[in-house]
């Protein structure tokens, strides 16, 4: 739990204006530098993901131990997952890409997880269906991004719980409620199950290693909101004979409404949906808030400011791959050449452009997805 | 949780003289009255068992209910269970037998619980390998008491999640650790699978209600020890729109030191095991503590005390079924017309004799559970 006066950052809650920097201090995590960032790049076949480039992807726990291990030929497994509370944002998307990314360019395999009893134990309003209706709807979104599906097996929590729960009853027996309530903030009101999740998220931490027979290196990419509950997987891997699993933190993307805050669902208005009509999404896009200045004339003049700009923010974390066009794009909002308008507008038909390549792509997984959830 | 000073009764432990009469007011349950023993009776078909004719099964909740639904032609079911962290000692048949007793007498289904994630969870030295193999053990005794396979489902938690978890959800999400802590006195150091586990142990209360799609009526026959359990499993009935279970509370059989405890498995050389060899059971209670007086001479003069006496006890909870036998016995012991050499030795053939039958019928058992354990 990170609560430090300007902001807050737990699994279930990010507020305020986020010092990444005070972050890993407090979280205790490296920087990725440049060397490890060249290591990366080599080992991927010359490419660097633009998350890495930008810094987007920002923070780590022992990643070059992974590293050392492919190099040795010892593959890792990817594990990353949803919380399934709502229809996926774009926002959500950001560690989808650059998983899909690392799972290309090694050849390796993913566990992607569910929580729908995380979601359904945290939120209130939430019913069981809910929250397994909407694990459906996620999936949708993680198969359009293009995992390979034939190295990508996805845990929905309530569906999978025979595998999960004995190798999560290991780590609860392992965590007190002192530790819990350290890490995540836990109080006396806090309901018992909310209490014992956790130990289910680190089951796919130890999965790969505990189907292998041998320890097999984990490397889980995440909002670096996700960072206490592996912080505990972390400190229970060693007591349980598991390697402990690396980290790949990301940035929070910031909200329509300005950098204040990540994106979230409970904002509705000001967050784009992967299954907002394309035409809808572009009207949020026209609104959002931006870098600029109260009149035309002033932008023009002294200029806009990309860093605290939403528009800018969004093409920078997931619509303008291409860094030239995104530094020059940046150069002449800063210097007045580019206004509010035009900017909202060219990220507004990027949007549209993706959303419905995204929606076809979606529907495509469907019958996939209908078939997994029958299974189980 | 009771710890009054002189004892503590909790699911975990059981400690000191208990004295059941402020057991009842701490706990809050009713005493099995005579105008209730003689309504038992009159729908039993006439016949009392001799738990409670003896008043050892003493307590209850919500008796009265149960019986009303059952006269008007809604059929109870019965929900009892074993923690399954050692063999099955005799003191765990008393539930048992007295379960068996309702099931035949009111022709109801029974789902008996092995909480095999329980005694993993709270017992450090038991791996989950030990406390599944355990509910392979106590399944054969349970069998062996002759429950009607065909109205009696067995479920062992860690086999049976995937039924009972998102239950245990619906009943976690509604327990502040708050609660938790006041009903069984957890701490900052218990485990959070601890701290979770009372949502399983609610489910199967709930199962015929939810299967059935209609409210059914659950009888709980068990020990007192796991009343704050169900205490849980009541607050939280309504507020899930299930019926409360209804409970049916039994004294401890003393533990052969004497009255201080009940039968535990912690204390191997003082406690019967159901796999124990009937000659070294005998040896058990040839050595047995007793009520006698230090004195042949003076036990014929003074008479001893079948109250404290473990030899007499076992008589009374599972031995000697016919009461007048039991009075005549106790009333020769008291005016030291038997001593104790002779008592102990008329026990020790009645346990010989028992233990070879039930282990006869356990072994006939024997394919019938692992046919169980293979299956699921």
């Amino acid at each position: 739990m990170a609560k430090k006066g300007e902001f807050t950052v737990t699994p279930w809650e990010v507020s305020g204006n986020v010092d990444y920097d005070l972050l890993i201090k407090d979280f205790g995590s490296q920087r990725i530098d440049e060397p490890l960032r060249q290591r990366i790049k080599k080992l991927a076949g010359g490419e660097l993901h633009y998350m890495l480039r930008r810094d987007l992807f920002f923070s780590h726990r022992d990643l070059p131990w992974v590293l050392d291990e492919y190099e040795k030929g010892n593959k890792f497994s990817l594990y990353t997952g949803r919380g399934p509370s709502e229809h996926t944002h774009i926002g959500h998307l950001v560690p989808w890409f650059f998983t899909k990314w690392l799972q290309d360019k090694f050849n390796v395999p993913l566990l992607f997880q569910f929580t729908d009893d995380e979601k359904y134990l945290f939120k209130d309003k939430l019913t069981r269906k809910d929250t397994l209706e909407f694990s459906k709807e996620n999936m949708l979104d993680v198969l359009a991004v293009g995992f390979d599906p034939k190295k990508t097996r996805m845990i929905v929590d309530t569906k999978e719980i025979a595998t999960l729960y004995p190798h999560a009853l290991d780590v609860a027996k392992k965590v007190t409620f002192s530790t819990a309530k350290a890490v995540f903030g836990f109080t006396n009101d806090t309901n018992i199950g909310s209490i014992f999740f956790t130990s289910i998220q680190s089951v796919p931490a130890f999965l790969p290693t505990i189907e292998k027979g041998k320890p097999v290196p984990v490397l889980i990419p995440c909002a670096i909101d996700q960072d206490p509950h592996f912080r505990v997987t972390r400190d229970v891997a060693p007591r349980l004979g598991y390697p402990k699993p690396a980290m790949l933190h990301c940035r929070f993307v910031p909200a329509l409404l300005g950098p204040q805050s990540k994106m979230s669902a409970s904002d509705p208005v000001n967050t784009i949906f992967t299954t907002d009509a394309p035409e809808e999404a572009a009207k949020k896009v026209m609104r959002a808030f931006t870098g600029g200045r109260a009149t035309v004339a002033e932008q023009r003049e002294k200029g806009g400011n990309p860093d605290i700009c939403s528009v800018c923010q969004y093409l920078n974390f997931l619509f303008e791959p291409d860094d030239k066009k995104l530094k020059e794009r940046f150069e002449d909002y800063r210097n007045g050449k580019i206004l509010d308008g035009e900017n909202k507008a060219y990220l507004a038909e990027k949007v549209k452009a993706f959303l419905k390549e995204h929606q076809r792509k979606r529907e495509q997984a469907r019958p996939l997805v209908e078939k997994l959830f029958e299974e189980k």
